[in-house]
């Protein structure tokens, strides 16, 4: 999917809204648990009820991973699901990835070609050459950490490094790569008081911005700060949305509460 | 495994030598294509012959998602290889993790419980609160990046941050976080003059390797910089050794590789 065609579905569906699916089977209707493979009826059930309220879904490959070769399974099944059922959907595996040149590639190919998503998300510590075999892939797009939603992003991506920001720096470098035009990146809504600063470094590119909801962004600010002429912006919401409740009708309060996040961003759209 | 056994192995077996057991279908013996489980085959062939002149296996978990469900499936009978006949080996899943709090820890279930490594590597982009959740295992290790073997290292790595380079304050921060006495670091071998400063902040971890041989790194040097009284030094080898030769005796063609270097690691010991 290209960047011109997200923008397009934002505007149809007047919703930049992007679901995370990071299903934790301790926090799933436990009725689900009876299924063959709870994950997948699980994302299944959250993707039929919201898949009009959104135009991207984000699995968070750490929790499949962490039910091994079962998790796998459900991670393909859901990115198939999502290709076959909802081709219009922009797919996000949010694995945070980023090696050496050839080891890089591997995860290109792991994320890009077997499993088929539009998009993953990398980090950028080892740079560019860590980041540019992503980038290679053609209609594909890489989204690399600049400014995260977390405490520690106070560690190291806000220290200066030669008069800059470290997250600063990352943006600015980052341009000068090999087809930068298929980046894309990952700014928390906790730090919407930062969004004027990286327009200025990176006008046109998408924002990836989790921490809307639990995390405790506001979504009038980022929208203030970060929206551009596209919109440029994909908010995230995952435990708000997936996890709203634990009974048999836990897709219709997702879908609720997609629904209340996608107003807000109607009104917002049609100022 | 503790870092003391860690040690008591390196003296017992007179080598620091890690293989990276990183398996590209394009490049093992076309003989083992015809297995039922071609990167097992090749993995179990290779632990074999190598055992006995080495202390760590360290799969790159990018090779194997690359092949998806099948990939994954090579990692975890790999990985239970090692641990049933070789409990004996340090095991690092090389995964360069990283996330927010609730999410890194899912990785660390990942591969410390569910596939039972030794360790794992992660990025220290986001900071504390991302690594904490890996440190609070018991008994296992989480290998930082601070200084990569790549040129990308040179991107932000090496950037001053307040006066100091980032790969320093890495070091130095991650050394106030809870149970850092877990924490080793990732040290590219072709960056060895860096090694003497990096062991003025981390006199006592242990430092993981990589870049002797394919990268160019030198083992001498590494070991001048690097070593400690433990010594503290695990230098990794991937394709340098499990691609010795493509022929049917691919494996004693690793072992010899895989000796050459551990006699040098021995005459080093013995100095």
């Amino acid at each position: 999917m290209t960047t011109q065609q997200l923008t397009e579905q934002i505007k149809k569906k007047k919703s930049f809204l992007c679901i995370g699916l990071d299903v934790d089977l301790n926090k799933i209707p436990k009725h689900l648990l009876k299924e063959e493979d709870p994950i997948f009826a699980f994302n299944k059930a959250i993707i039929d009820a919201t898949h009009h309220l959104c135009v991207a879904y984000k699995p968070n490959t750490a929790f499949y991973e962490a039910y091994g070769l079962k998790g796998w399974k459900a991670l393909e099944k859901t990115i198939m699901y999502l290709n076959v059922k909802h081709p219009e959907q922009f797919t996000i595996a949010d694995a945070k990835r980023g090696d050496i040149g050839n080891t890089s590639t591997m995860y290109a190919k792991a994320f890009f070609e077997d499993l088929n998503f539009d998009s993953v998300t990398v980090a950028p510590y080892m740079g560019k050459d860590s980041i540019e075999p992503f980038l290679a892939f053609e209609d594909k797009h890489t989204i690399m950490l600049a400014l995260t939603s977390n405490q520690g992003a106070f560690d190291f991506q806000t220290k200066k490094a030669e008069d800059k920001e470290l997250y600063k720096q990352v943006l600015e470098t980052s341009k000068s790569w090999t087809n930068s035009e298929n980046l894309m990146y990952v700014v928390g809504a906790t730090k919407a008081e930062y969004l004027a600063d990286i327009r200025s470094i990176v006008p046109d590119s998408f924002l990836l911005v989790p921490g809307v909801g639990a995390q405790g962004g506001n979504l009038q600010d980022v929208c203030k700060y970060g929206m551009n002429d596209s919109i440029g912006l994909l908010i995230n919401s995952s435990r708000g949305i997936i996890y709203a409740s634990e009974n048999e009708y836990f897709a219709e309060a997702a879908a609720e509460k997609a629904r209340d996040l996608q107003a807000q961003m109607e009104a917002i759209l049609s100022k």
